[in-house]
């Protein structure tokens, strides 16, 4: 089995879907948090001075997020076996991820969160409310872990986020009622974001 | 065979990478080409209210670019055998997508190109010298149809594009000379964008 080191800072941020697959899928990984202070001094060790970055052993550095969650899925099927099944998990974690994209920029923009915004609320409704649309019934796919993820910190700043949402909230609560994510989510570090 | 629709308007935008797919595979399909003006009436009828979208023999609607794309990679074999290699293609082909993306956001913003634009240009340079350092010598993937497609408009604007990167214009000459692809360019009709 091969060692893996997972470079992000101290956050759940774009990350945390690789820290959850390694969790689900049962493999020990290095979980290296980087102070954003020491930046400076790191980035130019990283692909496209990006993080999160996932070092295999032989040293090689794998860059940009949905790529290593694609690698993981793939090795550690987290994919479906169809290629059409494939297909639904690739545009739903797209999906996601633009909206996870989007909050993250929004917050970084007004150093604040969606909650209390008017236009911020009514975007993640309309994006929420596609993606319940479309939502496939999956067992544990990394679609769902990203779901989890990616809206993880909305739910936190909007408890009611789900309200309209019933299917939404039947699979937060079956992602995070799921044995080893369960384990995970109690043992993890606290973050803020 | 199963025989496709697809959904885009009358420009290659995010939809060549598609057709360019199809036309190495030596596919069949319907290339429809929706008129701005009529948007209105058909745009109910996608899923996310978006196009491109690839309807299947069966009726179902694939939305979703970079999905349709892994989806005819998988399908009709462009994205190489092993995991790491299927990594690559996907970080690449993210990459390349980010830079269209901003390429027609700003587009759309300006109502203008990148072209004798200061910060534009910047940004373009930039984002090409990251992948000009990471380019992995691939015969035919879709990452590499991906950069044609990506960066043609970009070419188009701004012939001294490719001049301080030979293995981005060494990349640009091979995909266009491959055979179908050649074949297909000099037939395809004729878009600004």
């Amino acid at each position: 089995m091969p060692h893996y080191t997972l470079y992000y800072f101290n956050g759940r941020g774009r990350a945390e879907i690789c820290r959850m697959m390694f969790a689900v899928a049962g493999i020990a990984y290095d979980d290296r948090r980087l102070e954003f202070d020491d930046w400076e001094a790191y980035k130019n060790g990283f692909p496209g001075w990006c993080v999160p970055a996932l070092e295999m052993e032989d040293g090689y550095m794998m860059p940009e997020t949905m790529a290593i969650c694609r690698y993981l899925a793939r090795e550690y099927d987290f994919y479906g076996g169809a290629h059409l099944e494939m297909m639904r998990c690739d545009y739903i974690s797209d999906c996601l991820y633009e909206i996870m994209d989007d909050y993250m920029r929004y917050f970084h923009w007004q150093n604040g969160r969606f909650r209390n915004n008017t236009a911020g609320s009514e975007i993640m409704a309309k994006d929420i409310e596609c993606s319940d649309m479309r939502y496939p019934a999956y067992d544990m796919m990394w679609c769902d872990m990203m779901f989890y993820c990616c809206l993880e910190t909305p739910f936190m700043d909007d408890p009611a986020l789900f309200d309209n949402f019933p299917m939404l909230r039947a699979l937060w609560s079956r992602v995070g009622h799921h044995p080893r994510i369960f384990n995970y989510l109690t043992r993890r570090p606290y973050c803020d974001w």
